[in-house]
């Protein structure tokens, strides 16, 4: 968040603040910070509050910000801050953990909060119609479930109109595109809380799309010097005590299965796996790089509250990679890496995509030796550079046993979506001792390179899901073509074109209820299929027919061949539009 | 194991017995039936006997044979029967185990046995050279490990001197057919002890066959009226408890993970993860029948001792599906799930099949209308002499929850392998009480099939590896053609061959190395890659190449773009020839 926002929408809370004080008696006051689209103020009201009073505190704030008051910062010893705040237990109590010396507070009307600042000069430059407050919700003070609840007031705000009406529009949006709902409404998937909360069942449709996604995927890896492995989904604990694991990632890894008289654990990463088999023979500098994918599904320990649709899971299909390689190799794998990643990204529709590039971790956590930290990184930073992609840097941010690149794409709505990752990996190397023959006959260790471009199958579903509002481009489509009768007089010829479609290896329905022509072609709208053949007339001769796309669009009189040709053509060329 | 071959087999077994009584004295003896491929003795001998030993046994086998030697039998009371084994304390035991009444003893020469007979009438019947003795090894008296520990003699043997040898040879064969032999020559898999036995790791070989094989599978499957559905490999106890598998299963499941307060058990199959998508909506008639498959990787416990290569296995990915379907479809289903297999067995090569149809057992362990059994043990039976396919009945071997065909292929070198099962599930439909509703309105209990081509991918993979030697068809080649250049003058044109294959989706390998050109050739021949491109002068007009067979012929002068037009149009076809 940009520091003119953030000073807008902390100086919006502490106006919340004042005009709940001029509206209550006796409230105590918790904090007020800004949050990533708004902010919100912790109050303990002596006597219940419900939504509708929102509205009057809305009305209070249009008025404060009216008067135009200024926003003052003053500085006081401990013991002043004390007196005046000696009515207000909870900053009494952020006051005694505060460092001795001076303390700032901050003064609007007859409004003072304990305050580290910095604030707008003056009320005048809050806009009154660029924030709507917008949910209560019960929070503890602190978070600490011993401490008192406090009444948490939530609101947007922005610095216009103009951008609060667009985030809320854009919230409406996500509504509709909200995975669950349309996962339901496309029939594409669902889970199972009985059976196991976090766990995706993919249905007909929703495994039309992934069979779509992976073959494409396997064919591009392999285009782009790839092999894919397959690797099993359990490993005994000696793998995964060598791994590490069992020490920094226990958390977010299941209970053992006991197999004879051994644990094994089911993998939350598929590293260890493919190492055993870079292990499994001697490696010379000739057979790298090598590049190993894997369709690979994980486990991890999520809390039940975090999960969340195709988004937040515990089990997930991650598109991963390993790539190793000699240090003379590192900046071209990592060019080509990013190249694809890009290519991927591109052929799936996404325009706008940033970089973050996570360096070095201070302090002496990091593993590994600094010089392989030093070229990891620049080669990360030159690959970027290359491409022209708009970055930021993560100072320290890195992972302790390597830095990387996480690729951000912008949906359709404006939401970023974090795909790709591209980590190097330190530790793992040294753990097993991977190890290379040298054009000197040197032992020599490679580097190990983790990547995943599209980060899970499911949670990318989702993504897409989402990006797409379910109106997938023609080749990811679940179905392609709908061919529907004008009556039921026409269902034999529907049967016979949806049959001549299927022949081509074209997705095609046969709508053939018994309901009205209109309900079916609504349906299949609803249903997001591309194309809709309407069949009448029987034409035999040259078989003309009508069309209707997903889109809203019509075209009479198209020959049938012709249409084939068209529809297979799109599907060949992965195109976007229809 | 037709009687008469079991007769010879056993008779050997006691000449086996009277040649040891003969060359060493004081032996116990112990039990000495046929088997399948021959016979074996138990003795305990008073001194250590050794490999060596086995060509005077023989000898002295050989000896007696041709005496003519004549099989008696007497019946005598269990009181003389004692007495006349009283030196022999197996004997004894076995005795005392009998029920009252007479008992049969066999004498040839100066041996008899406690024997239940049938034998041949003289050792005149036994070819000296029909048989050999194949190794010793130690057996724990009745299979006890707290009893005397005997040494166990193996023998082959035969009706015929013709039939032993034969056995031999298919026997060195398969040896060298081997997969965990061939896996390992050919890079394309390995298990890792240390990580945990009986899991396999595809390489990228292995991987290249995979991604080839599934991906014919899924087009196939389309094709058929599949869908494919992804589901996860873990589920909560209620899941197993509804399913039944916690009661009747779970001796070959693994112990659970604990995920918050539950349970999770890695699943040993697919089905109840199809039967909650089934159950997600409310089906009527008009949605039958669904047929859905995946590629579900299942875990189930094995014992550490009876795991082997790719055949026997802790994890593996089945090629599974679920049809569920109306009464009256049933009879169809069946029909078109049994051609259907066929179709893709004789896509593989293979050309001997062989039904099996397990019948309902006795007894009141069957659960299921008896109507269904009966309607259902019919469909499976038409469905087989709809194809004129030879089968046997196995008459009360079904599963209590429903009968089912298995197909058993013939290999290369005349071994049975069973890969496909059909098989009904009256159980799992009863459990989870799935529905439809049906044209009356009434809510009725669809038919559930279970149903695995291949069986499973790994287990497949092993099968196709021991028939086809690892010289896979064209199509399934992870290395379709080897590009080699007489010289490394000839590298540079080598890469530009190359690329052209893998420009046309060719899986060409370029040879590149330091080798002679004879060594490259015997790689590629080793390494069972089908075509083999020679290059050298540069014809670059019309680039004519040299290609070599895996098979050993050799053509000359062949235009590239022929040779790549041949090499699709055979991989297109999944031709089984060069």
């Amino acid at each position: 968040m940009a520091a003119d926002i953030e000073r807008i929408r902390h100086s919006f809370a502490h106006v919340m603040a004042e005009a709940v004080q001029h509206l209550y008696g006796g409230v105590k006051f918790g904090i007020g910070p800004a949050i990533q689209d708004g902010f919100y103020y912790d109050f303990l009201f002596p006597k219940p509050v419900a939504e509708e009073d929102l509205r009057a505190i809305e009305k209070e704030m249009r008025r404060i910000i009216a008067q135009d008051q200024i926003f003052v910062r003053e500085e006081v010893t401990k013991e002043q801050a004390k007196e005046l705040f000696r009515d207000q237990p909870f900053k009494l109590e952020l006051i005694e953990g505060l460092e001795e010396g001076t303390i700032s507070i901050y003064r609007q009307g007859d409004f003072v909060d304990l305050c580290r600042g910095p604030h707008v000069e003056s009320t005048r430059e809050l806009k009154p119609d660029a924030f709507t407050l917008k949910t209560l919700a019960g929070a503890y003070w602190r978070g600490d479930e011993t401490r008192p609840m406090l009444t948490r007031i939530y609101a947007y705000a922005f610095a216009s109109k103009a951008e609060l009406e667009a985030y809320l529009k854009m919230l409406e949006e996500a509504e509709k595109r909200d995975n669950r709902r349309l996962g339901k409404e496309l029939d594409l998937f669902s889970t199972h809380e009985e059976a196991g909360a976090g766990l995706i069942y993919w249905h007909p449709k929703g495994g039309r799309f992934r069979v779509a996604l992976e073959d494409w995927w396997r064919e591009e890896h392999y285009k782009n010097g790839y092999e894919i492995l397959f690797t099993p989904h359990i490993g005994k604990s000696w793998l995964w005590e060598t791994s590490g694991h069992l020490g920094f990632y226990k958390e977010n890894m299941y209970s053992p299965m006991k197999i004879d008289e051994d644990n094994y654990y089911i993998k939350p990463m598929n590293c260890p796996f493919h190492i055993m088999i870079y292990k499994s023979q001697t490696r010379s500098y000739r057979d790298l790089p090598l590049r190993w994918a894997e369709l690979g599904t994980v486990y991890r320990y999520e809390r039940a509250g975090a999960l969340h649709g195709l988004m937040r899971v515990r089990g997930f299909t991650q598109d991963d990679a390993h790539i190793f390689c000699t240090p003379e190799q590192i900046e071209g794998e990592i060019e080509e890496v990013l190249r694809f990643s890009l290519s991927m990204h591109k052929t799936l529709g996404f325009k706008e995509i940033k970089a973050y590039l996570a360096t070095k971790p201070k302090g002496d956590g990091a593993v590994g030796d600094p010089a392989r930290w030093e070229q990891a990184t620049e080669s990360l930073r030159k690959a970027i550079e290359k491409e022209g992609l708009a970055y930021e840097i993560d100072e320290g941010g890195g992972a302790f046993y390597g830095p990387k690149i996480d690729l951000k794409v912008k949906d359709a709505i404006g939401r970023e979506w974090q795909l790709t990752t591209i980590q190097f990996d330190f530790n793992m190397s040294e753990r097993f001792q991977i190890e290379y023959i040298d054009s000197d006959g040197q032992r020599k260790r490679p580097y190990m390179v983790h990547r995943a471009l599209l980060g899970s199958i499911e949670r990318f579903f989702g993504v897409y899901l989402e990006h797409t509002a379910g109106a997938f481009p023609l080749w990811l489509s679940p179905e392609q073509v709908a061919v529907i009768p004008v009556a039921p007089l026409f269902d034999e010829y529907v049967k016979e074109v949806t049959a001549i479609l299927k022949g081509k290896g074209i997705r095609a329905t046969a709508m053939l209820s018994e309901e009205r022509m209109n309900a079916k072609i609504r349906d299949a709208q609803n249903q997001k299929i591309p194309y809709m053949v309407i069949l009448g007339q029987r034409e035999k001769d040259d078989r003309t027919v009508s069309v209707r796309l997903r889109t809203g669009g019509q075209e009479n009189g198209i020959a049938l061949d012709a249409f084939v040709a068209r529809v297979l053509e799109k599907i060949e060329t992965k195109a976007l539009d229809l």
